[in-house]
Formats: structure tokens, C-alpha cells, sequence
């Protein structure tokens, strides 16, 4: 019998995945070997601090203490980089590695979405594998899934909830009807957030997450062009009413191609109650692709956590050690294509808009004037007074309109005197 | 450059699919050669009658009159057996073309869920792929995701929704308020069945998907030991209890491992309204994936159709183009186990009970009294009259319960006087 290729595999950064990952490598050499066909040997680890208290049995020889010295190391054949930022020592390390004809696996989304056209070019000129199947929604295998199972599909859309923290504050806030701020709390304290979830709840991750998705659904260059909106100025009432009418709130990202112009966005949503998004509850990510001749698929699962990233990382790791060499972006860099960016006010949305009123004779029959001036028209008027205060709630649902002119509806409606507070806008997803 | 590899593929079988992905490949050559970096040519096809109208212009030197010729052909690499059928001409092109060294990408579910252990192994020995995909569940990439995806992952269970036929029927009573009989008509009239449905309704082929879906998610050989129960009984009464009581019907497939043993079932199932399960109408498919260290995975999408399973073929074709050899069931045939079958009477449910029974004093007394004798609890009951008949309807949920307890109740229940009509049981799935 044939003798198998043994792969030697460093990791740089033990974090709370670095960590559980050398465990499951230790303890699945035999399982894996057998499925991939080739064996590996945990040859090295780095980072920054050797002396943290770890859940794991380094040995000496495999400490390796700066992370400069592994890309020397000719005997290396893949790099896990699980250090994280698009900067700084993740990037000097994944362009080291590629640079010197070494697999990458990394889980960095924010470094794929911001280098991982010059980072795949790389790649591919060394017939390296550049995988990063972990910095897409956790544990749910989308990136793979596109590029093997859904290869004979033109995809036109992908969409979905692609971050769990914030999933999980909006979920959390209608269920247990707690406000954001309490709910941000809770999340930090039960591990549902990291200690700063600026990028969680700002929409910044999902935007990176959607950067990647679309250079892999349309065959494309990254796009930098992107609608980013988060989650941090829903409040009980934006539930509450949300409730009232037949919808939940979550974070959605969205990408897609219209009229051969590419359209990326995240923002909160409005989806129906019957919906299956309005299903996905908690920390689960869920992506829908829309493609011919497949139609719509979906995927689910838990988007973070060391358990699926690990899936996640180790799904990366085995299609290198089965030689499957493959581009990083699912197609040769000179057949990927640029589209132009369209923006987000050419496209129709119906939308809830939210106005704090002074109570006074007059003022619906002005906003209404100020929808119809901008040529939105308008489906549902909810009014109710506000307890203790001479003002009144106003939640107004549009039939489908232009954005740029809910926009102006908006600005118009924020320079009256009658407003109190600026106006808010959810967008609502009818597919 | 180097010159990309060419492959030469053979289609037979030119019925819808097979016509749809003849169609395909010709339209998407470039894009498919250049993501998977290698070159194919269509260059033989047969099917039992050249006549038939079809939709697909084949060349003069493409037709191939007997497919055994095809079985001679020196320079064909990929054979695609769309025949169907566990026996006659399938088996007999599979087994010859994996003989023959060439690579089999077929979407037959009958011939892998039998004689797959013997063609996996000759495909091992050989060194070429045997693709079948499309044998489950049509587009929803779930071979794929487990071989590839969810590599790291043991897997103690998988289930789901695995035909689109029935679950279109059972939807379609639910919704329409239409009768068994009356609904499966109407399938076949807009296509959502076959003329002859009987294997779609009686659960066999779900079943074959179940025995193969087993081999994938625990590394074993196929086992034949499946508890296998039809729809066909499920009438209008059924289903408006079931929404009584907070559930929706659904034609399910189960595989797990407990205590070291296999369970392989198949049976309309009772699942909760609020349930991801219970929003999987029409012809959609769903798979839930459950295992470690992922947690629960969810693949939906289109189960049938000519566009889903072209969708499955192609990214099984790819992976051939690719190089991508891999072990057919994901491990090598001398690795994979056989695992002692466990009894679906062993398993312990909360179940539906449904029993007609004559109204008379006391009956509902030994009704019990016999539930109770068998060791089975009862949680709920709903009794109510029956029209213009002296009768009555027992209705009655049960505590979970050993299913041989139930078993033997219903055995006991069907032999009392009382009894108009054999009783009828639907499991529930609290999952």
C-alpha cells in the first residue's frame, strides 16, 4: 500500500479557537487521516502569550516563539492564522505563508474582505490553497457550499443573518421584552458578545461577511461599496410595533445583482412572522442562496463559538489534505469580474418609518403631505399617544417606494418643528 | 499554460433530467471549465428510444443506439447513469463502467441504497469516482456537506423531510382542506407526482435515502433494517386534530445511533407548529444534520425536479473534473463498520393515538384501562361524536412511551368489539 502525504500544520493564536481547535486535532488524527486520505502532524504553535492559562498540552518542541520564524520553517506545509484583524501580525503572516508556498486556513474575515483579492492572486500563482471557510458564518459550511455543491448555479442573490450576536440581542429583546441596553448586558455576560460588540452590533462584521459572499456568488472582485446600517437604535417600541403588525426585526445582510450592477447592503429588516428567517432565532446565522437552476437554498447553523468555528476550520484543513487545490474565490483571479456599484436609494422597499410628534392640531395632514410630495404613498397608519407626554408615536408602513424618496420624506420630516426626535426607518424584506 | 485536462463524458438516459443536463452542459462549458480548471466534451448519449420528442438537438456522431457500446468506448472518463431502477440496464452500466475505470455519476437512488457497498468498493480499487448526489434529495448538496462540509463532524443523527411528493400532499390536504384521494390527483396533474406514485406515498423511497444518508453520517455499510410507514393513511380527520392540538403532519426520515446500534425509521411524524420542521411545505426537502462538534445543521431546498438534480450532477461532474477522488461513502470501504440494527420498539415516543369506537357506556373506561395495563400514559384526550353515526372518535396523546408498549395497546384495542376501525398511530417528534 501506497505510503500517505504527511501534512505538517502550524497554528498561530490560541485563543479560546486556536485552542479548542489543537485539541480536535489532536484527538481526530486517526478519524480524519482515514476520510482525507494523507495524515498531518501538529508540528508547531505560536502566540503572542505562552504563559495564559490554557485548556491545552503544548509541547516543547512545538512552541514556536515568534510567529516570523514559522514562515522560515520550510517543513511547514499549512498555516492556521486564528490571531484575527485585518492588519498587523495576522496579515504580515498570511502573506508570509502564501508568499512561501504554505496552505493558509484562517478564519479572518476582516483580512479576507479587506486583502483577499491580492492575498488570492498570490494563492493561486503558488497553487496554494487559500481557505477561509470559518470567517463566513461560523460552523454553517455557505463558502463551500458554494464553490462545490451549488458550482452549477448563476447565483443572483445570497442573503441571510450572518452575525449572532446581534441576532441574539434581537431576539432576546422580544422575547424577554428587555431593552437594548439591558439585552447587550446579558450578552456579554453569558458569552453571546465579546466585551466591545462594536463591530457586532454596527453591522461592520456582517459587511465583511457580505464582501466575501458576493465575490463568490457573482464570480467578482471585493467590492467595497456597501449600506451598512446596525442595530443599536431599535428599541422596545420598534419591537413592540413590529409585533403589532406581523413582523420581527433582524439583522440582514444582502447582496445582489440587478440590472448587471451589484447591490450590498446590511441593515435591520423587517421580515414576517410566517417567514422562515423569522424562524432563525438566537445566536443561528442562516444564508439563503437564489440561484437558477437550483432556486432558493438555505443553510443554518451556529455562526461562532471555538465548536463550529472548529468545523469550520477543519472542513478547510481536510480539502487541503486531500490535494483538492482549488481557487480561493471559486473561479481563476483573470476570469473574476468588477461590477458597477448601484446604490441603495435606486431600490424599492415597502418600510416602516417611525416619527415622535408634538401633539397638535394639523400635524398627520402635514407627514402625509410630505409622503405624497415625494411620491411615497402610503399603506398603514399607526398613531398612539405617548403616556405622560404631549407628544404622539407615529409608525407610518409604505407601499413600495424608491428609497432615495423615503429618504427625502425623511429629511423633510427631521427640519419640522413638530418633530421631536429623528425619524427611523426599517426597511421591510417581502421575498 | 499548461493545457487544461479534457474530459469526455457519456449521458444515458434522455428522459427530463437527463435532457435538461444535456442542455446545460452545453450551455455552460466555459464557466464550468473555468472553475473547475479542466475541459469536458459531451461525446456520447443513449436512451432507449431516439425517436421520442425531446427538447435537445444531439449530433448524428453523439448517439450511441445500445449503452453498452459506451461501456467500449476507450476515451470516455465520466458516465452518467440517468436510466434508474435497482436492476436491469442501471445496474448493469454501473457495474460495467466502474469495471471499465471510469468515473459514475448517477442520480439513482434504488441502485446505491442496495448495491452500493459493492460499487463503492470497486470504484476504491479502480481509483474513480462514484458520484450520486443527486440520489438525495435532488439540489440540497447534503452528500456534499457531509463528506466535505461537516467533515469534522460525528454525526449521531440525521432526519428530515426527504420527499417532496408527500410532503406536497400533506401540506396540500392541510392547506386546501382536500382529501388524500383528491390530492394526490391533483399532484400528479401539475407534476408534483408521478403517474405511478406508489414509492413516493409508501415511504420506500425515503427510505432508500435514509439507508444511504446512514452510511454517509456514521462511516457504516448499508443496512437494511428500516422501519418504513406510507401516508396513505392519513386522512382530513388527522390533520385537523393534529392542528387542534398544536401540530402539523409530516412524512419524516430518522437515522441515529443509540447505545451503539442503528435506527433507521420512516413515518408521518407530528411535529410542533412553531417547529423549523413544520415551515417546510410543498416539494421543498430539509435536512437536519445533528452532531459534534457543530451542533444542528440545516440544508433545505428543492428535493426533485429536473433543474435541482441537474444542480446535484454538475457538482458531482465538477468534482471529478476537479481531480477530486474521494471515497464514495466518505471513508475507505476498509474502515467503514457495520453497526447492530435496534428495533423501532425499543424507542421511546409521545404518540398520537386515533381509535373509532361505538358509543356505548364504559368504553372509554377500558380504553384506558388497556392503555394503562401496557404501562402507557396518558398526557391528553379528545373524544367527540362522529355524524350520523353512533360513534365516536377517541383522540389520545400519550406521555413518551416505549413504542412495543403502544404497540401492544393498539394490538389489544383492535380486537375489542367496540372498535370500528383499525387504530391508528402517528409518532411525535419533540426534537
Amino acid at each position: 500500500m501506497k505510503k500517505k502525504k504527511v501534512y505538517n500544520i502550524a497554528i498561530v493564536g490560541l485563543g479560546n479557537i486556536g485552542s479548542y481547535l489543537f485539541n480536535f486535532l489532536n484527538n481526530n488524527k486517526n478519524n480524519l487521516s482515514n476520510k482525507n486520505n494523507a495524515n498531518f502532524k501538529l508540528l508547531y504553535v505560536s502566540a503572542k502569550n505562552r504563559n495564559k492559562k490554557r485548556n491545552i498540552r503544548i509541547k516543547k518542541k512545538q512552541w514556536i516563539k515568534n510567529y516570523n520564524d514559522i514562515l522560515k520553517k520550510e517543513n511547514v506545509d499549512i498555516v492556521i492564522e486564528l490571531i484575527g484583524g485585518a492588519e498587523g501580525a495576522a496579515k504580515k503572516l498570511v502573506f508570509g505563508a502564501l508568499n512561501k508556498k504554505k496552505h493558509v486556513v484562517t478564519a479572518n474575515k476582516a483580512l479576507i474582505s479587506k486583502y483577499g483579492d491580492k492575498l488570492s492572486k498570490i494563492a493561486e500563482k503558488n497553487k496554494v490553497n487559500l481557505e477561509f471557510e470559518a470567517s463566513v458564518c461560523g460552523g454553517v459550511p455557505i463558502i463551500r457550499s458554494i464553490k462545490e455543491g451549488l458550482i452549477a448555479n448563476k447565483i443572483n442573490r445570497i442573503y441571510g443573518i450572518f452575525n449572532g450576536t446581534s441576532n441574539y440581542v434581537l431576539s432576546s429583546m422580544d422575547i424577554n421584552k428587555t431593552s437594548f441596553n439591558e439585552t447587550i448586558k446579558k450578552a456579554i455576560k453569558f458569552g453571546y458578545a465579546e466585551s466591545n460588540p462594536a463591530s457586532d452590533i454596527n453591522g461592520d462584521d456582517v459587511a465583511s461577511k457580505v464582501k466575501i459572499l458576493s465575490c463568490l456568488s457573482f464570480n467578482s472582485f471585493i467590492n467595497k461599496n456597501i449600506h451598512v446600517e446596525g442595530i443599536k437604535d431599535i428599541d422596545e417600541e420598534d419591537i413592540n410595533n413590529s409585533n403589532k403588525l406581523g413582523y420581527k426585526i433582524k439583522l440582514m445582510g444582502f447582496s445582489e445583482i440587478l440590472n448587471n450592477k451589484i447591490y450590498q447592503r446590511v441593515h435591520p429588516t423587517l421580515v414576517k412572522k410566517s417567514s422562515y428567517i423569522a424562524s432563525v432565532n438566537g445566536v443561528l446565522n442562516a444564508v439563503i442562496v437564489d440561484g437558477k437552476p437550483i432556486g432558493k437554498n438555505i443553510i443554518q447553523g451556529d455562526g461562532a463559538g471555538p465548536a463550529a468555528t472548529t468545523s469550520a476550520l477543519v472542513s478547510d484543513i481536510s480539502s487541503i489534505l486531500r490535494g483538492n487545490i482549488k481557487f480561493p474565490f471559486a473561479i481563476s483571479n483573470n476570469k473574476r469580474k468588477n461590477f458597477p456599484s448601484g446604490n441603495i436609494g435606486d431600490l424599492y422597499f415597502s418600510s416602516y418609518i417611525r416619527i415622535n410628534v408634538k401633539d397638535k392640531y394639523g400635524v398627520l395632514s402635514d407627514v402625509t403631505k410630505i409622503f405624497s410630495n415625494n411620491k411615497v404613498s402610503i399603506k398603514r397608519v399607526l398613531q398612539s399617544p405617548n403616556k405622560n407626554k404631549k407628544s404622539s408615536s407615529i409608525v407610518i408602513i409604505t407601499h413600495r417606494s424608491k428609497d432615495n424618496n423615503i429618504q427625502k420624506t425623511l429629511k423633510t420630516l427631521a427640519k419640522k418643528s413638530y418633530i421631536i426626535q429623528k425619524p427611523k426607518l426599517l426597511r421591510i424584506e417581502n421575498g
